[in-house]
């Protein structure tokens, strides 16, 4: 199977489905496009190839049947290798799981606008204006270090529900972007921030992101080049 | 166990889950709250007891335990009473299910800001004009269109995928709004809203919301009162 996604160094949805398959170990073939909103180019024609959505991630088997978006295409992943244990086996905090994961799915806004994904990035000054400007950012950031510090409470870490789970997929663009603009966390939170980045599949990401000095100026409300 | 909600006349996150039990006959016991954005309010006060994140719908089980977003309690909903068989049978069907529930989980931005669901409104010329001028929500009717008319060609109707299933729970606010606002749609898919809207739980949902007599203004971009 093909997983489409764009730019490692900004796409946070294409990250969580990819580090997901990565870190569990089940193999696929990568299809990096070069993000681009405009509807000729090779980024919006090879998509409109394999899916009517127009947006990455997708994931397509050998014949040609398509999985969008990343929350699905988790879900999925999960029942073809239920061996690797992608939820929690408890119903109930499986449950909880699916909860956190779909808040972050359409939450979370003001965070997600204001401190997108740059895996390349480090502008602690931007991390702390935004957080001293944008009360918005800064409630998102709370709900998150509530979130997490019972979750890790709860299960004794290293992970969010102890083991690996589609949570930790689903949360690792935002422990990128903590990193990136230093936003100071609890110890217990920079601890699991730490714990997600080193992780050798989140590694081999931002190896490939630094690789690409790529510059897509929607994505970048910060700089007006690389230099 | 407990489903929280808001006013049947605005909320349709709450629809979904709602819709989704009632007409899989799963009893619950419905706490309807008159929704607000107030943080002294009756609905942030009760709601801040129940779950960490101060919005309908939640799921509460009888001994406190919460599940909450729309998405993961039709998740939940589906793994507790497998014999409702909720999602499709096939697991790409059940993908696909899932992408087009999570394409709308955070999606269809445009349709929903500009023709937010109002039970009780008849509205054609607001519809009209709204489609003329917002071409933005011209092209989330025309996804909505294909991926409709896809699933019923493919399926047969007189649900998306055959029989009943989340994403019919899922899609269930959009037949409203696509009645409220008198949007012209191809047959078949008027076919679909009208077998939507005649079901008995979305009838009793709508008799329920037409008692409200209520008005809640940050719902409410079209009207100064009900007069």
């Amino acid at each position: 199977m093909q997983l489409y996604i764009g730019n490692k160094n900004y796409s946070s949805w294409s990250l969580r489905p990819w580090l997901l398959l990565t870190h569990a170990g089940i193999p696929f073939e990568e299809v990096k496009l070069r993000l681009s909103v405009q509807p000729e180019s090779a980024f919006k024609q090879t998509l409109a190839r394999v899916s009517p959505v127009g947006k990455v991630p997708v994931l397509v088997e050998d014949d040609g049947y398509a999985i969008w978006d990343s929350l699905a295409i988790c879900e999925y992943v999960a029942e073809r290798f239920p061996e690797r244990q992608l939820w929690p086996a408890d119903v109930r905090l499986r449950a909880r799981a699916r909860s956190i994961c779909a808040e972050m799915h359409n939450g979370f806004g003001a965070l997600r606008e204001h401190l997108p994904m740059n895996v390349e990035l480090r502008m602690p000054e931007i991390g702390a204006k935004v957080l001293a400007t944008q009360p918005d950012v800064a409630r998102d950031l709370a709900r998150l270090v509530q979130m997490w510090s019972e979750l890790l409470d709860t299960h004794g870490g290293p992970f969010l529900f102890g083991r690996f789970s589609v949570a930790d997929a689903y949360f690792a663009p935002i422990c990128s972007r903590l990193h990136s603009y230093a936003v100071e966390v609890p110890p217990r939170i920079a601890t699991y921030v730490e714990h997600i980045l080193g992780l050798p599949a989140m590694q081999a990401w931002t190896e490939a992101a630094l690789a690409e000095a790529d510059f897509i100026d929607f994505d970048e409300p910060y700089r007006q080049s690389r230099g």
